[in-house]
């Protein structure tokens, strides 16, 4: 029947709906791990325009029993997105902002809006969207609630999910489900929403979503100091959290991420830096500087220089686009990276970076981090050439071992990637038995023919 | 087998943990309800002191099919505590502070600890844990967990899932589930946590939790506006939303209510009021000081007076304490009151309050409301006699009437307080049928013989 699966599908849509070849359709076997030379196989690439084609589409694979994974801006880190045969749904076409009400704080998109352009309309209302994933200019909201996203600002103000007030989804065998909506509280059903939130396409197709904003704040500030090493940087980390004062972000980079992306950084830095720390606080003008001094009296013990601050607009939106590209700036050092998102209580991050590198050392990779430091969330990673066959088998085997330290550390093998194809063997191990079982049977409460990103997420008997 | 039920529990616990008779027995028929005459029945309360003792004593209730309905500190508004049979289980017991890390702003405590206990170790280590429902000297936390409760610093914080980060639970047939921990970010699984939030004792049985906690704002200013009528107040609410400032709360009470409570009001009210509004900012002196000004700038205009504002702690500390009395207030008007915590769009709240008042009329009861306005969670009450049988008959048609407004607006039936099971009847048009359909189905997979907490929250088919 798959020989004309794609005639099937271009009669419930139309022929324009549905791909089999060109680079339209390579792209959609792809996701952000393509540059790991990971790549799955589909029949066809189908672009439904409105949830009741995403209905159609999921029903016609419901009866005849073909997976379907889905598919938004493409930007994951686990392999969530790539097919495994059937059909690859993506959302792009849904790409509607359905209601923007600034002066009730919210919005309802469509899933297939990108994260900046939600951004952008936002702060165009005086408003904000907090959730700041990396590659928010090609990742799209949708694939923000399939993975529950984070970024750098969700340690003040919480993941992708917090600010999720309604979905609508299409659920097997092709039913709406609306939960939730324009509502900010509300405890009338189990949560259905937030167990979509964060399942990577397992359970069902989020077709929109009520978004929750804030008014956007009229200043921020960032503070940037230097230490000698690891555990002089996580001092200071401690100070801050001790202060009194809570910052919207607070990230580091070691060693090897600094001398990976120092050169694009848009001030000055201390050579031998080993450690950097990134304090952001956000409010008025008056707020702001406040913050700013408590910030650099916090963090000035032990740092290489007097902590230097980024106030300015330009100064400061120029600062996180060097941020957001640290991870391209490592790879750059070698062509390729494996680097994994795993999360430890906070005051087992410098434990876990130096562990990072420790791992690296035996398998003769070199290896840093940087991440997330106040969520205790550190991308580990391992640089190697993509083609050196010798050096992927040694990284694969490295980022095993960051997933057993994560787990000996009372962490998490995932804070804001997921577990997509690529950590799917590590799942047992982090979960137990219970929370396995239970996400299981809930598994096939939304998706009893297994059909829905099979072999993702969810480990199945 | 249930006449020798205690005998037989009395082993596997001591017999000290095993009451049949007597006041301790009778308060566990009833939670926050029992005003209304609510009661329920049981053949026993077990007062099991840890995890293990939860889980045998679920274990056995599995086993020989005995319901069991799990009880926090009874101050619910919905039912969701009043068993139906079998045992009742109180978490009392459990109310060890198991970890309090100040520097790293987290705590993890037992299921029985109160609320209140929380906000003082909170406040004593310089941090704040910000969900506050009104009953917190007596609710406990996992009572709190188990409603997803809210309270009015819920509009800029969130209500407790939000501060919720692992949670440990006894599930049946008595197994430990463990999911999150002290950990801000973690996407390794499905949300089963956030998916027992707020299930009201149907899928398990929350031993402890993992708490988020932030540092304490060191002021807090509260304004306060009043209004000579619902739209004049709610346009006021409007211009709050509209100006650029996220206030921590933002409340209202209508005429009734304010006619209620106002002999107690901490300071000037004018007798014409028809509508209050008040709105609190937190954070550093000269943060709460710029807030304070915006908001009495945004409340002024058609206010009877110059909006009034409190700064000094002891002054909000009584404030807050008059605004959670409001509702004894009101119960005292008549002796009762049937009051229920729906939500609306926030700009369907002036038409909400209106026909809360309206429907009143109609079954001849008076009415008022009052709430958490930002979140368009309003309280909407009928005045009633408790031994008036033509009154509760009339108040319980007019609740119905609320809750079909509600929906009608696009809203849901419950906020805070949950659906326990006095909202069941209303659960199926609330939710629609898919809903209805996915928890009914997930209930089974937590709970296969259906034996927690029977008949309340969901409409099982």
């Amino acid at each position: 029947m798959n020989g004309n699966l794609a005639t099937e599908l271009a009669k419930l849509l139309t022929p324009g709906q549905v791909v089999t070849v060109g680079p339209e359709m390579r792209a959609a076997l792809q996701d952000g791990t393509g540059n790991r030379g990971i790549r799955g196989t589909a029949d066809a690439l189908v672009l439904p325009e409105d949830s009741a084609q995403v209905s159609e589409v999921l029903g016609w694979c419901y009866e005849h029993g073909v997976p379907l994974t889905v598919r938004g801006g493409g930007t994951g880190l686990a392999g969530g997105a790539v097919p495994d045969g059937g059909v690859v749904l993506s959302l792009e076409r849904l790409d509607r902002i359905l209601s923007i009400d600034p002066e009730l704080w919210r919005m309802n998109v469509e899933s297939g809006v990108r994260t900046a352009t939600v951004h952008r309309i936002a702060l165009e209302n005086g408003l904000m969207f907090p959730p700041d994933p990396g590659a928010s200019e090609q990742s799209t909201i949708g694939g923000n609630i399939a993975t529950n996203a984070g970024g750098p600002h969700a340690f003040r103000y919480g993941v992708t999910g917090s600010w999720v007030t309604g979905i609508e989804a299409v659920v097997p065998p092709g039913e709406i489900l609306t939960t939730g909506g324009p509502l900010r509280k509300n405890v009338a059903s189990l949560d259905l929403a937030d167990l979509m939130i964060g399942s990577e396409g397992t359970l069902g197709i989020v077709t929109s979503a009520w978004l929750r904003l804030v008014p956007a704040p009229e200043e921020r500030g960032v503070v940037v100091g230097f230490y000698a090493d690891t555990r002089t940087g996580c001092d200071a980390i401690g100070m801050i959290m001790g202060s009194g004062i809570q910052p919207t972000a607070l990230e580091f980079l070691d060693r090897g991420a600094l001398e990976s992306s120092l050169g694009s950084f848009p001030s000055a830095a201390p050579d031998e830096a080993g450690f950097a720390v990134i304090a952001e606080a956000d409010g008025t003008a008056e707020e702001v500087s406040g913050a700013v001094a408590n910030l650099k009296e916090a963090m000035a013990e032990g740092a290489l220089l007097p902590p230097a601050t980024i106030t300015d607009h330009v100064e400061i939106r120029n600062f996180w686009a060097w941020r957001d590209g640290v991870s391209i700036a490592v790879t750059a050092q070698r062509g390729g990276k494996i680097s994994e998102d795993v999360v430890v209580p906070v005051e087992s991050l410098a434990e876990a970076v130096e562990e990072t590198i420790e791992i690296g050392r035996r398998h003769d990779l070199p290896a840093c981090s940087w991440g997330h430091a106040g969520d205790g969330n550190l991308h580990s990673s391992f640089l190697v050439d993509l083609d050196n066959a010798d050096q992927m088998r040694r990284g694969g085997v490295a980022a095993a071992e960051i997933f057993e330290m994560a787990i000996r550390l009372g962490g998490s093998i995932s804070g804001e990637h997921g577990i997509g194809s690529l950590k799917t063997g590590h799942v047992e191990a982090a979960l137990g038995p219970v929370a396995i079982r239970l996400q299981a049977e809930i598994k096939k409460v939304f998706d009893p023919k297994l059909l829905l990103n099979p072999g993702k997420k969810i480990l199945l008997p």
